[in-house]
């Protein structure tokens, strides 16, 4: 099951796409064709938030199968937008999260002991095949981290390592962008982490239903169709259940949270001589069990 | 002119005080005695975003002074809330901004030579007269950090030096409770930032008519009555202007956003041997032309 918030010549609306991958419902005007009415919020965010959103989201596609096909609209008719086009705070970031990533960085010694986060601000946040501000005048060293994303469903704080996959309503691709000489000049990673439109997000988010264990799963970085990154999650220093539970510990997550887990090696800065990304640059972060996220950079 | 968000048996609203400062006037109540009804919103964020806000609210507070005297409240018959209670993202902080509080966080090398920004979660923000959580499972080690905090007042990205005070609202204080044993052990600030409850803010927003010159102000933070942090923000290292403009250069700085300016030398861990917050303290951040925020620890 896959949610997404989408727009088209109505306005943006939250989807759901079920089995017919190429097709999405509009789960408000289906819930409105169903009962006369429709309780659901406008937002996703929102919608997560809602206790028993899953099950009710549900109900409406099954009904909408049978009884209103005509109201499933063509992937190719709307546009998608990041599922949480503006997230209600930063977004938390795990930093060196893969050790050959933090080798790469620097060496050895910048493998972290315990989990490092940092933040990327709500105004990062752009859609699927949206593009990536170049920044000119900012930086000279703009780079690509392609990483999972978790997504929270349930409000918690000191959520044990054994709980903590309850919490998650599902997961999505960020492409965590980053200016590094910015990173490195202004030493706490937020500046260099929060230009505009450094955060692109998406397509959708796969339910934590669909996803068994999120600690094993491939993940790939292409730019230009070259291959930069190609990891698996099962290389995380932290797993995602003590990244929960280590920021949880004194503040509460909520939902609608988004936990981005991450980046493996390959990205530019790691090369000798580094390949940072160019004007025109394609991007694009391939998640095993969850799908693609499409981004270039402004020409 | 101070701006405030309290709240009384009617609940949460938007308030502002004039002249005699032990009373309030409820901005929107007021202008719907006036008008028959306001187009003002709930929230001082969403009414910080309106243009021309602060001359609307001038206007009703003068209808109010001649012609609806009983509107005002009694300030002690009112709770204050944080003025923002929940802002819309991560709130802004400039680590580091005074010379011998750098110091005496390590030693001279620690003077930072560009601006360092880290976040406090919107879940830190508490408001006057609050209680800080003493997170003893979490924390040994909690802290006190008074700061003259700037209220964003217009939307914009690569905000010039000479541009930058036009974009503030107003000011208020912050006191940046921080965790240090995490602050350290998890390398990047924000861990140790985010407790909850761990961001008094307050006790209002003046207006930045009413302050020439943010960049020169008394601040002093009093633990038990004792003061330990005595400075001016004259001693800035980047004064406000610098700040803006760095945080803006690539990220569009919005209405309601927060940006907490650093704290001066005489935090507890600059002590020898360091003195910690313990449980039941009482915590007073002053800061000249704006008030004091006081909050205690939990017992």
């Amino acid at each position: 099951m896959k949610y997404v918030t989408a727009e088209d010549h109505h306005g943006e609306f939250v989807g759901i796409i079920g089995e017919e991958t190429d097709s999405l419902l509009p789960l408000k005007r289906a819930e409105e064709a169903w009962k006369g009415e429709s309780s659901l919020p406008e937002t996703l965010q929102e919608c997560i938030a809602l206790e028993g959103f899953s099950v009710q989201a549900q109900d409406i596609l099954q009904w909408s199968v049978s009884n209103a096909p005509n109201l499933f609209l063509n992937l190719n008719d709307v546009k998608l937008l990041a599922p949480i086009p503006r997230p209600a705070k930063n977004i938390f970031c795990v930093g060196k999260n893969y050790e050959e990533h933090a080798i790469e960085m620097g060496s050895k010694d910048d493998i972290p002991e315990h989990v490092m986060v940092f933040t990327k601000a709500p105004t990062t946040v752009i859609g699927p095949n949206e593009t990536v501000l170049n920044h000119k005048n900012v930086t000279e060293q703009l780079d690509y981290e392609g990483e999972l994303a978790v997504v929270i469903g349930k409000k918690g704080r000191g959520i044990k390592r054994e709980e903590a996959l309850d919490y998650i309503f599902g997961y999505t691709i960020v492409n965590d962008v980053t200016a590094r000489d910015l990173q490195s000049r202004h030493k706490q990673f937020f500046i260099g982490k929060s230009l505009d439109a450094s955060c692109p997000m998406g397509p959708w988010i796969v339910h934590s239903s669909v996803i068994e264990n999120p600690n094993e799963l491939n993940i790939e970085t292409r730019i230009n169709d070259e291959v930069r990154q190609s990891s698996n999650t099962k290389h995380f220093i932290f797993p995602i259940e003590e990244v929960i539970s280590v920021l949880s510990a004194g503040m509460t997550l909520e939902p609608g949270d988004i936990i981005a887990t991450g980046t493996p090696a390959g990205v530019g800065k790691g090369f000798k001589p580094p390949r940072f990304l160019k004007s025109g640059d394609k991007m694009e972060v391939f998640i095993e069990k969850i799908g693609k996220l499409v981004n270039d950079i402004e020409e």
